[in-house]
């Protein structure tokens, strides 16, 4: 097993899979990611392209990732018949994502109807050292048995006709070609952003035709000729995309960076034919390239080596278990390619730009599940992560306003504006059933989530820059929020937060939640502490904010009474924290009745009858345990884990949380439980092991993979000071060795059983 | 003022306008229609082909019609810049739809951006001699200033990114071209149609260049060459359409009857150069003419003829009123334009094929509104709409049975299998809101429309074939559901039909509706006397029915039992019928107070508060006074005319009823206002008076307004003697005639006044 690819030897043709493998076939660079269809199509494939950021609105939940046009598409003929998979005789198949080159390679050996054998080959990949930058090297060979040279035909083109699932998003808005290159400008039909996508298509081969065939919504170069048995002919098609988010003319910008990659002179029209470049594949040609273009090749050599920069930071090192070693790592991968490394004007979705689930909304995922990643691999990526929730301050203002408090209310879903965008309600697409979405008027603790990465970050980084200009600002206004929405209770002189969805989600309208109030408490007392320390750091900026916040001495007096007085539901005795109020009361519910179950207790019970049940759907005191893991003594972890631990459903709950889990399962010495729920994330995509991968990865779970093996198995822990491990070894494993960033040093760890 | 033409002599960019004149210059032959879009395209434009029956599986609301490959494509390009209306200068415009012969026409004087003035024409028309086939002749005509030759290139395309608004519906399956025929085949994502559409595009200049551009989702013919000064290039686009449900090779069908169209020898691909027709267009090419092939002229002269023979059975002649005469034609045109000559599979739906609006769902408004126009007109099409429903009854009954009653109950909409297709709720695209549609529950009276139109059908047709096999099995099964629906009342002694909606939507849950009593009680006893007729005319048939149906003796007893004493409210002094219980105690309207407003009274009051107030939608009382005309006094229409017409919300209520009412104005003398509700029919869509003709016509209203003119203002009475006529004239109407088949014999009605 080779610890850094993904692959498959045969080929699925059921829908389901395939979806699925479209999602874990994803290539991308953090400005855009393609799902890993085939370039020749497949009936009923969802083919996508979504760029980092670029939306079209929608009904209801006001915006989603707008599928871009298909780039990749490469349609080859035999003798005029067509290639696809779903055609002819698959003599042998192989697919595999090389993770450590970001490069996606499928061979196969194919019987044409009429009984031509040919061997294809493609590989691709987003550049991540050019990030606007997409590339498919696509190759035919002739049998060596066949009897007469074959005719070929590949046509390469860009495909308008495409959408989420079936609703489209770009409307053409022009297209030509310039020499050898060929551009289409399309732009989204609401919110107006325009795309440029400039294509380059050259092959190996001098004597191939080649036509430029223009059209709106499927232009295409088209190359055509004769190959000769034990031949290759080795295409590469190159395209550039720009929006109208990275430049004001983004198709002049495409041209541009375009003709820059492949060196091309300029050439008239009838000239291009000569233009083709011409690549070494047998050492007979070997003479040519000397003086040949080779942008593939290129563009292959610097992608290759961004991504060798990247793992020498961000690889997890994991010997004596292969398994374990490459869900790590394609976890990591996912982090990676779905995060712009520059943009800090959108964040990471939860399915990141892998498939269409939850419309490239951003939640509390991010903050509690990923952030953590780049706050320790990638700091100046958690940066814009951060400064794009600080961009986000007068909406969220605006929204604690509309709800009647003070301070910034960060919404449940969140896009470009910071507009809530979670859907009030859901039809059921069967029953017609309307479903009512509550989350994004009373699941609030995303609010604290935001204030508790800006300070891990700060804690890890020393980032005092951003702490001045950026994060005492959400920290402040976050508690503004907090103390607002908190309500007294004269009698018991005390605060509660009422009607709430904590994260177990399953029970609505609840008081007290622990997680919340908990998480709430602690986000003010970061905002009075962060507000101390920048008088100290930079007293006139501190006067500054107080005066803009409006924020006033008693206010912080009343701050520190709420901080003292937060209703915080935990039985003395026992150490058991009450999840909300009452929960210590609800029904039990027997599971074992339920043994074989393919669904989410949820799922089985209906949303209003699990109401009454003491069972959840996900780590919801536990993850207060974990996120405020330095808050909470040895006793107070067990207790709560024996408690809360069993009446989770780890299955088919959320997803965000088993890998999280293991973090405080490793802490507790619940090693083999740990590793279980570590595989339980590292394998969700992989294995499709929820059913929901065709949908897009589970983006909170790679992330909470990587705290599992780092915080947890590694039992890494960061002071001032500088830092600790506590290793808890798997079954096998042998080493676990990786890399942090501490105040902007790199701390090597290197772990030996 | 032509009688016959819709014209428009300015082009007006605004979207709004764009999209309702789509609607407005819809072509079709009742086996698709066409959108009156550009066949160059223009940004944002809504083009669409819906075809008869041709529908895709869609969440929620099932299904809905799915918009085709766009067949109607020409791009040109004047000296490489592209010509489309929002390019350049647009020196002169006109377009118009003749009426009388289905041809669209537009004529642009255009100058490019570089300054090249050309004249270019196109006409087209949805051929009604022969459905499967579309055509359009475009042509280019160079200024006789122009100082050179210009180049010119003409793509004709199939598009397959188009959708229903944004929803795509099409896959491609295959595409290819054999000698001048271009070919693409494509299959609806989710329910399996299978299109097959097949094009030539040929010209009148014989040195044009020609290529076949394969491509899966924009397959073109295209030809390029040179246009000297003053002269013109004319092209004909033919295209074929078959479906899956044609044919079980639609492909093969579409190219036959293709290849015969354009009588097109065998040739192989380099000839195909020399095969393109040469027409004759200046006198000078005159002689060649002889030997061409002329699809477009051949086609256009026998669709010609077809137009001819139906406006010599359809047509309305109004002498005297312009706009009155335009208008009849108008709608008369929609409403045969949207209906199949022969396909009893499917109905018309609310918008034809004309938009997108309801989805292609099938209501009530096809019985009341538009079938009466079939029955006098073209009763081998009424045939066909009743056999649709006839053969919906299994599904009808299983919708009883599932609500716990006997016999058949219609959906409120229906599609291709009877099935409720109304969606349960909607949520309001931008405020969130949940809206829950009562309508599939509870309003019930559709199944007493399709029962009267049966009855009237056989009633103006005699075709007893119709009620032996089928009509009498719909009044029975209906019949069946009726009584079964009904509840006694033991105190009183009478049934009730409690919680229902009535025609008038706007008042929700009410008991005892008048319209629905009243036509349930005209059902059951038709059902009675049809059995009866059945009893003499095939005895044997009668008997047999019963036993199908399960129809005792008893059941009969207790059938006329309900038809004695279903309750009907009617204050017995004033013969004031009351909509339904309670009704008269409603609150009072001061309509006044929302002078010159924009908007219905459940828009500005809401949902829950117009419930109670006495304003009402549409027709409810009065519809019954229409619909079963002969079984009132004058003296109660009169008095119902009076208290309901002055609270009916005639201007934003409902589009069906203004033109409906007009009927019973006549009838009671109120010619004026009979003239104003008439024209707020005939003009709902060549105006836009309602802002939604965006989303197709307003079917209901078309037949509505051919009922007005026939049974309103000539008063046209038929019983089974003959025929009686009591002509109402507005002002300046000096003729009215018509032509109607009463048992199988054309009547032709003058009348001079």
């Amino acid at each position: 097993m080779n610890h850094w690819y993904v692959n498959e030897d045969t080929f699925d043709p059921k829908l389901k899979t395939l979806h699925s493998q479209e999602t874990v076939y994803t290539i991308g660079n953090g400005y855009f990611c393609t799902r890993g269809t085939f370039e020749e199509g497949y009936p009923r494939d969802n083919s996508a392209t979504l760029l980092f950021g670029v939306f079209d609105d929608i009904a209801i939940a006001k915006e989603e990732l707008a599928n871009a046009p298909d780039w990749t598409s490469i349609q080859l003929f035999i003798n005029r018949e067509r290639f696809r998979l779903d055609r002819g005789k698959i003599l042998s198949y192989h697919r595999h994502l090389d993770l450590q080159h970001g490069l996606l390679y499928r061979q196969v050996d194919w019987e044409s109807p009429q009984g031509i054998r040919v061997r294809i080959t493609s590989e691709r990949f987003a550049c991540l050292s050019d990030e606007h930058v997409g590339a498919i090297r696509y190759s035919v060979t002739c049998d060596e048995s066949a009897k007469e040279a074959i005719d070929i035909a590949l046509w390469a083109s860009f495909n308008v006709a495409e959408g989420n699932y079936d609703v489209m998003h770009w409307e053409p808005v022009d297209q030509g070609h310039q020499n050898s290159l060929l551009w289409l400008q399309t732009e989204t039909k609401r919110s107006g952003i325009q795309l440029a996508q400039t294509m380059s298509f050259q092959a190996n081969i001098a004597d191939l035709q080649v036509e430029m065939v223009d059209s709106d919504i499927a232009p295409s170069i088209r190359l055509s000729g004769e190959l000769a048995p034990g031949t290759t002919c080795t295409t590469e098609k190159i395209v550039v995309m720009y929006t109208s988010r990275d430049s004001s003319n983004p198709l002049r910008e495409a041209l541009t960076h375009h003709q820059n990659l492949i060196t091309e002179p300029i050439l008239q029209e009838p000239d291009i034919h000569n233009a083709l470049s011409i690549h070494a594949h047998a050492s007979q040609t070997e003479q040519s390239t000397a003086d040949a273009m080779q942008p593939y090749d290129t563009l292959k050599a610097t992608h290759i080596a961004a991504w060798h920069s990247f793992w020498q930071i961000a690889d997890v090192l994991i010997e004596g278990d292969s398994k374990a070693q490459l869900g790590i790592r394609y976890n990591i991968y996912q982090l990676r390619i779905n995060t712009s490394a520059h943009d800090s004007r959108y964040s990471i979705a939860a399915k990141g730009l892998t498939g269409f689930g939850y419309r490239g909304h951003v939640f509390h995922d991010t903050e509690i599940f990923m952030l953590p990643f780049f706050t320790y691999v990638l700091p100046h990526i958690a940066r814009n992560l951060l400064l794009y929730r600080y961009h986000l301050l007068p909406a969220a203002r605006k929204k604690a306003a509309s709800n009647g408090y003070e301070g910034a209310q960060y919404p449940w879903e969140s896009t470009l504006n910071g507009e809530e965008t979670t859907p009030p309600s859901i039809i059921h697409p069967e029953t017609g059933e309307v479903i009512p979405v509550l989350n994004g008027f009373i699941e609030l603790h995303i609010t604290a989530s935001i204030a508790h990465a800006v300070c891990q970050y700060w804690h890890i980084t020393g980032d005092d820059d951003f702490m001045r200009n950026y994060g005492t600002e959400i920290l402040l206004s976050t508690a503004q929020f907090w103390t607002s929405r908190a309500e007294k209770n004269p009698e018991r002189h005390d605060y509660e937060i009422n009607n709430v969805i904590g994260p177990d989600e399953w029970h609505e309208h609840v008081n007290n939640n622990v997680y919340t109030n908990y998480m709430a408490k602690w986000n003010i007392q970061q905002a009075i502490n962060s507000l101390h320390w920048l008088h100290t750091y930079d007293a006139e900026k501190a006067q500054e904010l107080l005066l803009q916040l409006h924020i006033t001495e008693q206010d912080l007096e009343s701050w520190q009474d709420v901080v003292e007085h937060l209703r915080i539901l935990q039985d003395p005795k026992t150490k058991v924290f009450e999840q909300f109020e009452n929960f210590f009361n609800l029904e039990p519910l027997d599971q074992k009745k339920y043994a074989g179950r393919r669904d989410s207790f949820q799922g089985i019970l209906g949303i209003d009858a699990i109401q009454k049940y003491r069972i959840i759907k996900q780590a919801d005191v536990l993850m207060l345990l974990t996120v405020l893991d330095e808050q909470f003594d040895q006793e107070t972890k067990e207790a709560n884990w024996d408690y809360y631990f069993p009446i989770t459903d780890h299955d088919y709950g959320s997803s965000l949380t088993p890998a999280l889990h293991a973090i405080l399962a490793c802490e507790l010495g619940h090693t083999d439980e740990a590793y279980n729920l570590l595989m339980k994330g590292a394998l969700v995509d992989l294995e499709n092991l929820r059913g929901n991968t065709p949908e897009g990865i589970h983006a909170a779970c790679a992330g909470a993979v990587w705290q599992a093996v780092v915080l947890g198995f590694a039992g890494l822990r960061v002071t001032d000071e500088g830092h600790t491990t506590t290793p808890h070894w798997p079954d096998g494993w042998k080493r676990l060795a990786f890399t942090i960033h501490h105040k902007g040093q790199p701390v090597h760890i290197d772990l030996h059983r």
